[in-house]
């Protein structure tokens, strides 16, 4: 049954009866994607949270030179969403898309803002999901400012390595901050060191 | 009443009634400090949630040339902790000190999961304030990802004019990612454009 990926996912911070689960998983509504199917478009108000269950979406932006700049990658497993248009309700400055052929559940932001009135153990669920949410993007931040490419890529193939083998090289070097021919280097180097 | 401000804080997502207020607010340690108190050493578990009351703290790190790296200010009103090492009770790599005399109040990590059980609104309130903290975070590393310096200082202005006015240049060079001669070159520009 596809919704229990998203159970076992919910379940590692709270327990759900069965009327709680029910509950939940008739609010999920299941996509099935194509690779480079376009989930949010630049200027759209995001309405959804997302759960990944099988392949790889990113949020990037493009930046007046045309660059893209990838903001999170999603792959299956992760939730995400364009947190910054889905809070304020206006219009979004990133694009969510797919890299792969992708399955995944959305829910509706209303439909979100029941659920924690309905069951609040979900306010538990998703406090602590962004709370590792931060941990990880201030770790990427601090990496971003602080510690050499080389460095960088080495630990993205130890954090991410399910990405690394799913997606192109250029994608990897965006999330990175690097040009991909900067990345190609530092990629031969470590397979000549 | 120095409690006044953080049960305001709180109060911009939540409602408690008195019982609640006087559970929560027995749960809090105050502290002065002077400018330069380090709150959190290198290598030291951090074992408490922040609030600070006035002044301004900061999370930083160190690199292997001895470049500090801010990660994050800490201004009044605002919470904070060493996250990663919080959650793991690992040793952090991070340091938290005052960049100015700075009041705050302590919660022990022990009390945060007391109080998230005996007073579950409390979910609510850390959900949607680590929630607008990653919008803040991604906002932020979309800016040191894609946007140049110059920008990105004037953005800082507009978004922090109360650390602004604070601190020294130095500081903000060190949170946008550039050396304080680059910094003080813009700042060059812009008063002469």
């Amino acid at each position: 049954m596809k919704e229990e990926a998203i159970i076992k996912n919910v379940s590692r911070h709270i327990k759900l009866d069965e009327m709680e689960k029910n509950y939940f998983v008739n609010l999920l509504h299941h996509r099935i994607l194509k690779k480079g199917e376009i989930l949010l478009k630049y200027g759209e108000v995001c309405r959804y949270n997302y759960f990944v269950i099988n392949g790889c979406l990113r949020v990037y932006s493009v930046d007046e030179y045309g660059t893209e700049h990838i903001i999170a990658f999603a792959p299956a497993d992760w939730w995400t969403s364009e947190l910054y248009s889905y809070l304020t309700e206006s219009p979004s400055e990133n694009i969510i898309d797919t890299l792969t052929a992708a399955e995944l559940f959305e829910i509706k932001k209303q439909d979100m803002e029941e659920l924690f009135v309905r069951i609040p153990k979900f306010e538990r669920f998703f406090r602590i999901l962004f709370q590792n949410a931060m941990v990880n993007h201030l770790n990427r931040l601090k990496q971003v400012l602080s510690i050499p490419a080389e460095e960088r890529y080495i630990q993205f193939i130890k954090q991410y390595p399910f990405i690394f083998n799913q997606i192109p090289l250029k994608y990897i070097a965006s999330f990175l901050g690097v040009s991909p021919e900067f990345l190609s280097k530092i990629r031969n180097k470590i397979a000549h060191s």
